[in-house]
Formats: C-alpha cells, sequence, structure tokens
C-alpha cells in the first residue's frame, strides 16, 4: 500500500486476550473509571484490538484518558435504566460511555425481543469511542438480529452542503448463521472511519481520492488536512448522505441524546469522546415465519461465495481473531510499554 | 443531460389525481385485479406519477398487465394477517401485490407500535413492482417513524463477486417533521434504481460510468447491455453490498419470502415482478426521552441548511406534487391513450 510496508516491522509481543484486557483495565481504573466501566471498556477495546480492528484497538487508550482526565466523561457514571412500554427500553448512560449503559439494559433488551418480536433499547447521554460491531456481534450468537446506529461528532459534510455537520455515524448489523460466526457488519456512513484518518495521518500517508476535504472545502488526500479544520465526506454520495441523517434522527431525535452538532465540549480540553446517544434494535427471528432464519442466511452466504465473492464482512475479523487466539495478539513493544507505564502510574 | 433535452417535450395532458388513479384502477380491473387490489396499486403509481418518480410511475402499468396476463402473480390474492407476538405482524400476501398485504397488516402493526414502541411487519409471498416510499410516508404522518426494506430479483454484483446475485434491494425511511413535510428518502443499495435503466434504454441514452457491467462483467455505460444479461452495482462499494445482504437476510431470511435469486418465473413468460418478501420497522418516536421528535428532526433540517444544503431527499418529489396539485400531473398524451385504450379493452 505505502513505502511504510516496505520497511522492517517494529519488534511486537504476543498477549492473550485475557492479560490485555486486565492491563487495560487497570489503566482505566487508574484514570476514574469503576470498576464495571473499566471491564465494559477493556474488554471492548481488546477485543477490537484481537480481531485486527486497529483503528478501535489500544489506540483508542490514550483518547479515552485524555477525555477522562479532563473530566468530560463521567468513569464512574451508573446508567439508569427505564422500561418504557412491552418493547422499548431507554437508558440514560448519565454522562457515562455507551458500553456499561447497554450492558445495563441488555438483558431486559433481550426479553423484550424474544417475548415481542422485535425490542428497541433507545440510549441517552452517551460517550461512545469504539467500534459499534461488538455491540450487535453478541445478539447473533444468541440466535438474534440486532441493528444498531451511533451518532458521533461533526466531521462529515452532507452530500450537497458546504460545511460539516454530521458525524461518522456507523450502522452496525448481526445475524445468526446456522454452521459458522454469525454475520456481522459495521461501517461508517462517511467514506472512512475517523480513527483511519487518525492512523493515516500518523503514518505520513496519503488517502485516495474522494475521502474528504480540507477548511477550505476543497478536495484533500492528506489526511492531517481533513483533521485540521477538513472534514470528511458521506460514503457513497447522497445515498450515504441520507443515511448519516436517519443515524441523527434514531440517535438523537428518538433517545433525547445530542445530535452530532450540539454538544460543547470546548471548557474540557482533551476531551475526545462525543456525547450523544445510541439506538439498538433486536428482533427474534424465530418469530418470522419459513425455514429457520440461521439456515436461510447460510444459503445467502453459500450463493454469494458461488457468484465469486471470496471474502464476507466480517471473515477478516474472524481469521485474525483465531490467530489471536493461536499466538496471542500481537503488539508493538513500544506500545505496549507505554500502557504499562499507564498502568502503573497513579 | 443528453440531447433529448434540447428536443421540444412532447404533447402532454394534465390529469387530476383521483381521475388518473380511477384511470388506472379500470385497467387493472380488466386485467384480473380485484377491487381493493386494483384501487391499492392504482393509488400507488398514480402517487408516484403525481410526485415526478417517473420509473414509478404509470411506465409501470404494462410490467403489471404482462405479470398478471402471464399468472405468476395473483391480482385477487386476499392477505392472510398473523398475530404473532406483542411486536410481531406476518402477513401471508398469497403470490400477491405487496401493497394489499401492507394494507391488511397496517392497523395492526400501528396499534402494536403505539403499544409496544416498536413493532415489526414480515410480508412474505408478495410482489413489489412500486417506489418504497409511499409505503413509510403515511406513517411520519401519522406522527410515526417507518423504515422498509424489500427484495427484488437477481440484477446486482455483491462488491467482489463476478457474477450478480442481490436485488436492487431498496431502504425507505420516514420520520416526521414539527412544521413541514416529513423527512422521506427511498434509495435503491444499487447504484441506481431498475426502472431508471429501463428508461435510460428507451431513451437511447448513455448512463454515466461505474454504473454496471455487461454481461461478460465489463464496465458498461450502455443501459441496453445492462438489461440484456448484464447487472449493476451496488452503491458506495463493499458498504452498500453490506445493506443489500442485509435486506436480502430482512425481507427473505426474516419474512419466510425469496431471495432475490430464488424464484423461478421461467414458465411464466411476460412476469416482471419479483416474488420475494417485504418488512416494515414501525417506532413511535413518543416513547423516547427529551423534546418531541417532531421539533427535533426539524431542527436537523434547520441545521442542514445551514451549512448549505440546498434541497433534502423528498424536497423535489413536494415540489412536484403540490405542482401537479395545482396544474394537475402531466402525461404524454401519446401514453395517455395507450392507457385508455387498455382501460376500454377487456
Amino acid at each position: 500500500m505505502s513505502a511504510s510496508s516496505l520497511v522492517a516491522e517494529p519488534p511486537r509481543e504476543y498477549l492473550y486476550l485475557p492479560a490485555l484486557v486486565e492491563l487495560l483495565e487497570t489503566i482505566l481504573l487508574r484514570h476514574g473509571c469503576s470498576a464495571e466501566v473499566a471491564r465494559s471498556l477493556a474488554q471492548n477495546c481488546a477485543q477490537a484490538e484481537r480481531d485486527g480492528a486497529q483503528s478501535h484497538g489500544v489506540f483508542r487508550i490514550p483518547g479515552y484518558l485524555s477525555t477522562l482526565d479532563s473530566g468530560w466523561v463521567d468513569g464512574k457514571a451508573v446508567p439508569v435504566v427505564e422500561d418504557v412500554a412491552p418493547a422499548f427500553v431507554r437508558v440514560d448512560a448519565a454522562n457515562g460511555f455507551a458500553q456499561p449503559a447497554l450492558a445495563a439494559g441488555r438483558e431486559l433488551l433481550v426479553r423484550k425481543a424474544r417475548h415481542a418480536g422485535i425490542a428497541l433499547l433507545a440510549i441517552r447521554n452517551s460517550h461512545h469511542f469504539a467500534a459499534l460491531w461488538p455491540d450487535v456481534e453478541p445478539f447473533a450468537e444468541e440466535g438474534l438480529v440486532a441493528l444498531s446506529v451511533v451518532n458521533s461528532m461533526t466531521c462529515v459534510v452532507p452530500h450537497g452542503a458546504d460545511r460539516p455537520l454530521f458525524g461518522t455515524n456507523p450502522i452496525a448489523f448481526a445475524a445468526p448463521q446456522a454452521q459458522g460466526h454469525p454475520i456481522v457488519f459495521d461501517l461508517a456512513t462517511s467514506t472512512i472511519a475517523h480513527g483511519d484518518v487518525q492512523i493515516a495521518a500518523a503514518k505520513g500517508e496519503r488517502l485516495p481520492p474522494g475521502i474528504g476535504v480540507d477548511s477550505l472545502g476543497q478536495p484533500t488526500q492528506d489526511p492531517r488536512a481533513i483533521l485540521e479544520g477538513g472534514a470528511l465526506l458521506p460514503f457513497g454520495g447522497h445515498k450515504g448522505s441520507a443515511l448519516s441523517m436517519m443515524v441523527e434522527l434514531l440517535c438523537a431525535g428518538l433517545t433525547g441524546g445530542n445530535f452530532s452538532f450540539e454538544f460543547d465540549w470546548s471548557r474540557h480540553p482533551g476531551a475526545k469522546t462525543p456525547r450523544t446517544g445510541q439506538l439498538l434494535i433486536v428482533i427474534d427471528p424465530g418469530k418470522g415465519a419459513g425455514q429457520g432464519f440461521a439456515e436461510r442466511s447460510q444459503e445467502l452466504v453459500r450463493q454469494m461465495h458461488a457468484v465469486g465473492l471470496k471474502r464476507l464482512p466480517g471473515d477478516r475479523r474472524h481469521w485474525q481473531r483465531e490467530r489471536s487466539g493461536e499466538k496471542g495478539i500481537a503488539i508493538a513493544c513500544q506500545q505496549l510499554e507505554q500502557l504499562r507505564e499507564l498502568a502503573r502510574k497513579q
């Protein structure tokens, strides 16, 4: 891809998942998180690293810490679950992270989905700074279909507009498959995820054309120009833009959270996490007619391979997950030393 | 856009909506539809024409009729509604059209959504040959948020595959707005809708690059090459392709309907309508926290205009709708004569 791939890889150390979770947990505990929150974020972050989703792995830890240190997010927040209707659960994340809010409402959500056939979880007043697929995949492992959307912070220009308004606003989906891993995808409605822009900037790489604009609204392939006053574009032109708008409506309008452009973190230098909302919809496919859903999804996958598809969404993640399970998760020694340092100091 | 726009427009006649609905109803009644089905399809089709969605307006009538004449679809089908769970409704369209199936399940769906907060309608064994936005817009007019997906027939190559498998698989969304029309979009997960390829072919126009491939899988800008053994591509590369896969899973896997590649109409020459499934999800935003949803969606629209957006999804439809309400719906005299001929003959 770039010149950097010709350079020798930096030395790496291999950690198994529990060890990485424990290390991240210790760091988060030392930076103002409660035990529950530290556990939840550490698992999420370590799983992303394990699955090769580096833009949402340990790379995110400094951002979590500077946000916690800034007082912008409450690392000890206790989410408040409200049972609103037979298929509708609300969670006030109480200015904490979205993952513990989901964990708090999850059991009620699943019970409602299994009883009513479909149920909704509306999280507000929450910070989501992670990959979205870890939020939906576990539902598919229980035989449920799950869809989630989360809005973020102004960095995407609506198609046809001049200036940014939307967040990267991802959509994640998970569905069970009879023999094999659940079918899972997680896609930013921006051309690429914000973390990938940051990684390209850190590596000094250029982006493909059509990804973003600079502070003057002009097309640029320089990731720093996107980060410094520029913005991303929606994927797929007006269609991706419409989907991004839908994510704003569902995550803010419906939950009672902020739109991506509404929160003001100017008094919290170092804050990195958007304070917005998240929506989850969970469906019990056992209520549908016809053959079992998981057999049907497997049939679809079989036919996708038959028309020449080599790799399904999520395949690379599963391949990497198996590899990490066998060999451990590879982390650059320098990065690991920094993490261990963070775990030591008060 | 093309040379044809320099040519004088053909002579047109102006019809008000009720007159066009009545004309289409008569045609459909004469081609084997029951009164309910004729009414439902005529309204849907006339509304699309009224709103300037020509690829789903009266242009579709010959396709409806050849399908009805072929015996592939049952124009007199009586949908069977099943009340499966507190938030889950199934409808067996009984090999009829999807619109009467939705009409049959609609009241129960709305009652469940208002009670449970969210509800799902799973239609199977159905034929959908129309625009999708008319299915969701009325929910938003009642203050509800609605999402619908429908799969169709193999004509889209999954991203990374060699041969077509998916349908054009649109996603439609509607949400209320406090002052103003509901926010509505309807987007094919293919680069463009199949009807637009047919219209371009009929006009002898070329398509922009990146839309589709010919029968050998090579990129083409010739709409006839796409229609004659070629295929469309998903919009937005792997992301649109993932969404199209999701539509297949929701519309076939979940409802018990066919995947886009499963039905065999070879014994019904003239058949044009896919026999698949449709999913609707309806949410009562009144169950959410915070300010009223419709006020919040209006705030989002205000901010979208503030960053320079001139036109929102659906704006052109509403502009055209108003114009049609004042002047009537413009239809080429030749086309109208053909429709009147179809209404006369047995």
